[in-house]
């Protein structure tokens, strides 16, 4: 039983107060756990986009303030009623979006897209009440995703909570919350090529190299990176991609090029930018028969997905995915396992640490794209 | 060795002199079956609705004098140079596209699209040679997928031609030559319901039914028959359909009556209408996290498949399929055991059965809406 059981434990964290405006380190108090959460003591946090996203609140309703961060690694510092599956002291990734076990697709074998738990952008509070559990000076603070890791302690929902191996170091497995997962599970799970075959992968920023890493994993013998920067090519070669197309390079569609390299289109192709002329590229490069495409980027809520149904009859498959197929507390100790085998490298995508007190850093690396990623450390 | 092998043969065949007109039944001369062909001795031809497509000869370039019929049973009369895989008095089953057996797609698990063989409904000779097998005083008579079973004999490709158990009655089983398949092998190779799941059909004609049919093997609970025409659902219960939904009876669109009917989505949908509309419903149908829609039927030339790509985001999968995914060669022989072990019924899909004489009445009766499948026999 941990001494601050049961207590409000004031600690630093990084309010986002206004749109797009740097984080705040401030002293907040974070409430215990109700029934069925659990609250964590972050370790290592990193930075993704979505985060960057949201902060910039661009097109979204805001709700501010909030605390943001939803990839991380800590450590259980008390439970609350009902909750049996975690014990303090257990090491634990919180994720995005969760696992109920109850629902419809936590039973189905296909799907991780837990009725309950499921990612909500909007919500910045807990789903059992409806409450924030930070707060300053009264003034509750919203969360985000259900995680909030830019914060020394956070309160999270135990569907939403992975308990791994606590011999992984959560400096570098931390990383797996949300998009190396997301990337990887998608060629892994989802796209799953066959040793020896062709895979092209659409953008190649974390989500993408991540993608790469699993057509590495599985064995593909040729690996097509595409992207509108050439300058990510030469870092790409880390995670096995072995070509490299710019569309910009190109006067015919980037999907008339891959079918030329490859005889008629590669076996797999995995689209990572989100970008709806990705994605159509990204189906339309597959080879009849056989090929199968996996959406992955989140695309715009007005964008159309368009081609002729002939490419479908053609026995193509256009299939999309989230976090990778991932169930988060099935299967993100195997993916943690993978790590500790030394099959699964993670340092490479690990470009930048910086401590808590320099997080806005974090964000400077991302929007000037030089980071994939950036850890934030906790303990100075 | 027959006796008329090597030896032109001379035999009634129904020839389309022109697009659109009756057939006529005329004598005509078969030449020897060439190196890796073979000619058969038709016993049984079955009409299908592609047939009557290629016959109508609307929107395509005209090919005629013709001789259609593509859903066949019949025995081997005599081989060509080189064939080793099939001997006189073999019980087979010709088949409007092939498995030449040593192409990438032949060589794929995954795929039937032989690049040798593959359908072809432009061309009307044989590949070997260019020519035609068919002639009437000298004027040559083009063929139709290969396989021209209109006609007391034909030759076709050994890549078209499936060996089959002889204790297969061939006025039965010759409707697996191509609609029956196609539907049966959409559901059971491609949708793959589980047992005690919700499968949509989209168009309750042939291959519609034999989709539903599939289904009901697989063990589906809920077979929901989709169909502008009300009329047909009292058949479709034959086939295990077991609820009915009209577009037209319905001011929303019909993806989102099916999803109220089956809290969310039905597991597996397979469209067999071809039209663009009832593919986006068939898509859009399926429930989100494990849904899989199958598309079989042929668009037109100008068709867009439009949906928004969220909904493949949130791991929905569509595919296309040609011939149920069927592998001529390799895998009929094993559905025609399916039937020989009273799995598969086949006899609720033959509707009619007349004469050789009588073929133009098949056309009627598909014209009309009235027949399934009308078998010809080839001997009056």
């Amino acid at each position: 039983m941990s001494p601050t059981a049961g207590q409000v434990i004031k600690c630093r964290a990084a309010v986002a107060w206004e749109a797009g405006k740097p984080l705040v380190i401030e002293e907040v108090e974070v409430a215990p756990p109700q029934a069925n959460e659990v609250r964590l003591k972050i370790l290592f946090t990193a930075l993704c986009r979505t985060d960057v996203h949201f902060w910039e609140a661009k097109g979204q309703t805001p709700l501010f303030p909030r605390i943001f961060g939803h990839e991380a690694g800590g450590i259980v510092e008390s439970v609350g009623e009902g909750v049996t599956e975690l014990q303090p002291g257990d090491h634990v990734l919180p994720v995005f979006t969760g696992e109920c076990g109850e629902c419809l697709h936590c039973k189905s074998e296909e799907s991780n897209m837990c009725d309950l738990l499921r990612i909500n952008t909007d919500r910045g509070t807990m789903i059992i009440d409806g409450k924030t559990r930070f707060s300053k000076n009264g003034q509750p603070i919203y969360h985000f995703v259900g995680t909030s890791t830019f914060s020394e302690y956070t309160v999270v929902h135990t569907g939403c909570v992975a308990k791994i191996n606590p011999a992984a170091p959560l400096d570098k497995v931390c990383i797996l919350s949300c998009g190396i997962c997301t990337g990887l599970g998608a060629t892994l799970n989802v796209a799953k090529p066959k040793k020896g075959s062709s895979v092209a992968i659409f953008g190649l920023g974390a989500v993408g190299l991540a993608a790469a890493e699993g057509a590495r994993l599985a064995g593909a013998a040729r690996i097509i990176g595409v992207d509108l920067h050439s300058s990510r090519f030469e870092e790409a070669k880390k995670f096995g991609v072995s070509e490299f197309v710019n569309p910009k390079d190109h006067e015919k569609p980037v999907q008339e090029v891959i079918a030329e390299m490859t005889d008629g289109g590669v076996d797999r192709s995995v689209e990572c930018t989100g970008s709806i002329q990705a994605m159509i590229s990204a189906f339309e490069c597959v080879h009849d028969g056989w090929g199968v495409a996996v959406l992955v980027g989140v695309p715009n809520k007005d964008d159309a997905f368009k081609t002729h149904p002939m490419n479908f009859l053609n026995e193509r498959t256009l299939k999309g995915t989230f976090y990778g197929n991932y169930k988060p507390r099935t299967d993100l100790p195997s993916v943690v396992e993978k790590y500790l085998n030394k099959e699964l490298e993670l340092e490479k995508f690990i470009t930048h640490s910086v401590s808590f007190s320099e997080i806005n850093k974090a964000f400077d690396y991302m929007l000037k794209g030089q980071s994939i990623r950036c850890i934030i450390r906790m303990e100075e």
